[in-house]
């Protein structure tokens, strides 16, 4: 009892932590130390204080009633003693002592410890292309960098923006400085779609169009050489042209922020990630750590992972805090599980994309359906798109992803999903789920169910299917010969495209599928599409059953084709 | 193969086992037979068709593409035949025949089947009060039905209804009476609380709140005596008074329609549901049954439930028209998850409420918080209530349910935690479940961690609470001496409460806790409350920590209150 514990680190790992402790034992003696000045902060809403909605940094300091954690919190309820502008310098594990300074003034001190919690948290990756230390150069991942950031807005009056980096933080940047400061965007992407590691790359393209669609200019498959300007930076040299800028956002991504613990010898992953157990304690089980500075089991692949959320350093700081105060806890680990709104459209991702299902070894196809969210008759109507990854062999699902108008409703499903990711669900298992039915919610068979049900269908070989950008392909070959695309919808709604589109696109109604069953070529490679997949469907049965092996179903219907640009509604090809 | 398929029935479970045996099996031979003119709908749109949203009972007939099911679909692209108009009338299972008729000529005939589907669904539960005979006096369980209420309406004139039950149909019946046609509208319900079985007391007691407020007249235990009138039904009699009307809606339930499989010698539960294995086989093997008219195990009790609710229906309909495709499937039950949306609430649940939980014989208890549904600082402010039920000796989570405005949020979380509600998961688990953080869509730690964590920490007795009903008993108990409330907000949101309620509301602010100390009573039971339950939560610990052990934190806080009409947003007490 009254124990010594020391935190180094009070964003979000560590006032949690320090919380939980003192709710459970209200006489252990907490000191939490942080360098900076801003603590105790809601990292997840950087965005919103660089796009203005949040004015001032102290916005993001509050708690739920509004008051600024670190100002009464931590001494007036918590009884934590919260030293700010103080770094810790080093950890001595012998004598279980960690020397800590004064920023401001310089002074050191050492700080007595029974146990010690490492919150040192995530920094950004090195950034080091010439130019990379030029002016109006910056990030945003701490709040005291994003301050800078619309510091300098303010100040410099920023017209054009370039934003290194098309993840997460780099789109929700886009975004703030467009919405709020009208400024003329490009996101740099190294690799060939937005959202890498996080989106498919047909899904990825559809959110594309969309941000385009609203202004944002994207550059995938871009590499930047370097960074020039005179006194600050004016230009972003890459290897497909320049582009004039008069700030640069780096959103490259970050890394664990673990010098102190290694050089305290504590042991440190391949990648830089402190190693812990299950309660958090590090090769020291004195010594716990947690958050964006920790590896821990992606529960997908049972492998390490490294997830550095908020929201999990959360769950991971109450954890800390239960075994701080001599209760057992466990953290189990994480699947992945991210949600985002980019102006209109929300995406949503839990678990692994398709592309990270075959890096680590899996042999695996994704399924994307489009569906109404809610019942066919119910008057809004708001599709959604589904992509599930399955393992082929075992039908094993290893991750989904959707986007959508409607949010809530896309990221209440991919956390349903994501519920159950660890314990190795399979295409029928999502089929069967128990989503709640009611018409103004959800379909009777619902997108969900409707996606594993297709995804069982496609890996038992009941029916092929082909991707949007496959069809875009062939509809641009203008030496087709093999290729026939059959639209299964009504007359009146592929009239259109069967003219624009002569030679290649017929036109079949499903309900004229038995009567017409002559008039399906048996000569060419047949492409079956209709709105969302699901008429075309019923046509590939018949197809199929005709012993016509080439056919393929197109996987999201017409509809996801409109929303990547391929085709427009009144049957117009795309670029 | 080219097997003889008879489906009896085809609502929503038949035309399912047939369009999925069919697309496994296009040579299979399937006859579905049907006593209605009206089928293949979609039973979850009724109180749609009845509140004229859909005009035409074929607007629920339609399917995705808006074709009419039983016109084109199943005799163009599924190649079923489908007789309506026609009742099966004996199953004779040595023969392996079924005998039908056809309603319209009374001609009978013979069906040979090599596999049979049972699927006669529900019926209301029998209703035989005196006058339950009299015109007027209607149910809306099927279309058929839901059709002759709408046209008594538009016929004579209704301006008064009395809805008999006060359950999901009843509640969304009496919805659609008075939005579209201005019906002043009663719902008697025999139990005390408005869907009883689903919502906890508080939940369903703060529903009725608002379905009052939106002019709904609820009457809770009364119990009908008769129906009155001459000619129709004119007034409706229950033990607490007298009801004038002129339309009566039995709303008191339904039960499996399992006649046919009965007197054909199919083993039938002592409730009247067709028993059926997990791959939807009846007792004879070569019959299969689902839907309404079978018990399915319940996975959160382990013993047979009763779910009539179409996505079930749908769910099972696939799983044995891939039996009857002769591969393998199996529907292993389901833990009860149902939303609906009433007026300007959305409720959701899922798993049993706690008075169920006490029917089947758990010790368990029911933790409700309240939380914003996004991030604090997110613009804009959803609070939503959300209900654990937990077994008290192993933490084990046995139900959830909810209400929020945001009816998609809800829907979400709850389908999240009923994803996982066979896996028998503690309250643990459901706090450190992994929902996506955005803060537009939700907290870094979302109110279903909240939940979770903050019944685990009842559980564990590290603090008691209180409910809303009890606490309002207390208020208005003109001679308590021996309980004082404190409220732990700032001074100026508790001010107007101290002072219209004197001697018993008290005010420390959670920031004050410390300082304040001693003036927090030592010889009074002590109620903690704030806005939500989190602050006072806090103050709670301090209070423990000081020895006094009678004090209890406001399940669901101040709001809460708000929302029930115990006190006003300006501290006035309610009835």
């Amino acid at each position: 009892m009254n124990k010594n514990i020391v935190i180094i680190g009070a964003v979000s790992l560590g006032p949690k932590a320090a919380a939980r402790l003192k709710r459970l034992q209200p006489d252990a003696r907490v000191t939490m130390v942080d360098q900076e000045n801003l603590v105790s902060y809601s990292c997840g809403g950087i965005p919103m204080f660089l796009s203005g909605d949040i004015s001032e940094p102290e916005g993001l300091i509050t708690n739920n009633f509004q008051t600024l954690r670190y100002e009464k919190y931590y001494t007036h309820v918590l009884d934590v003693t919260l030293l700010r502008n103080t770094r810790a310098l080093k950890i001595d594990r012998q004598k279980k002592e960690v020397l800590i300074q004064s920023l401001p003034n310089g002074k050191q001190e050492v700080l007595p410890y029974d146990n010690l919690v490492v919150a040192t948290g995530k920094r950004p990756k090195p950034f080091t292309v010439p130019g990379f230390d030029l002016p109006g150069v910056l990030d945003v991942y701490s709040l005291k960098n994003a301050a800078a950031v619309k510091e300098r807005i303010v100040k410099e009056g920023v017209e054009k923006a370039v934003i290194i980096g098309g993840g997460f933080t780099g789109l929700e940047t886009a975004q703030s400085l467009m919405e709020m400061w009208g400024i003329q965007t490009t996101v740099v992407e190294m690799s060939d779609q937005l959202l890498p590691g996080y989106l498919s790359l047909n899904m990825a393209a559809a959110l594309r169009r969309h941000v385009e669609d609203k202004g944002l200019i994207v550059r995938t498959g871009a590499k930047v050489l370097r960074l020039e300007g005179n006194g600050s930076v004016q230009r972003v040299v890459t290897d497909k042209g320049t582009i004039e800028t008069d700030l640069v956002i780096v959103a490259t991504g970050v890394e664990p922020n673990s010098d102190l613990a290694r050089e305290a010898g504590l042991e440190v992953s391949p990648g830089g990630a402190i190693v812990v157990n299950k309660r958090m304690q590090t090769s020291d089980p004195l010594i716990y750590a947690g958050g964006d500075c920790v590896e821990i089991p992606n529960l997908v692949t049972g492998r390490p992972g490294y997830f550095p959320w908020p929201s999990l350093a959360q769950r991971q700081g109450r954890v800390i805090g239960t075994n701080l105060a001599g209760e057992k806890a466990e953290f189990k680990g994480a699947v992945g599980n991210f949600a985002a709104k980019f102006f209109d459209k929300s995406v949503a991702c839990a678990g692994l994309n398709i592309a990270a299902a075959g890096r680590e070894g899996f042999d695996a196809v994704n399924i994307m359906v489009s569906q109404l969210e809610r019942a066919h008759f119910w008057p809004v109507k708001d599709f959604m798109f589904l992509d599930l990854v399955v393992e082929k062999e075992t039908g094993t699902v290893l991750g989904i992803q959707g986007m959508a108008d409607s949010g809530d409703g896309l990221v209440g499903r991919i956390n349903t999903v994501a519920a159950i990711l660890e314990s190795k669900p399979t295409a029928s298992d999502i089929g069967n789920l128990e989503i709640a039915y009611s018409p103004q919610f959800s379909g009777a068979m619902d997108i969900v169910n409707t996606l594993g049900n297709y995804a069982e269908n496609v890996i038992l070989g009941k029916g092929a299917t082909i991707n949007a950008d496959e069809l875009q392909k062939i509809l641009h070959d203008k030496d087709n010969k093999d290729w026939v695309v059959i639209d299964a919808r009504f007359d009146h709604e592929a009239e259109p495209y069967v003219q624009k589109n002569p030679g290649i696109w017929k036109n079949i109604s499903v309900t004229e599928v038995l009567a017409r069953k002559d008039e399906i070529p048996r000569d060419k490679k047949i492409i079956l599409l209709c709105k969302t997949g699901e008429r075309s469907y019923d046509f590939q049965v018949v197809v199929n059953q005709m012993g016509i092996k080439e056919n393929y179903n197109l996987q999201g219907g017409v509809l996801f084709l409109w929303r990547l640009g391929v085709i427009s509604e009144s049957g117009d090809l795309g670029d």
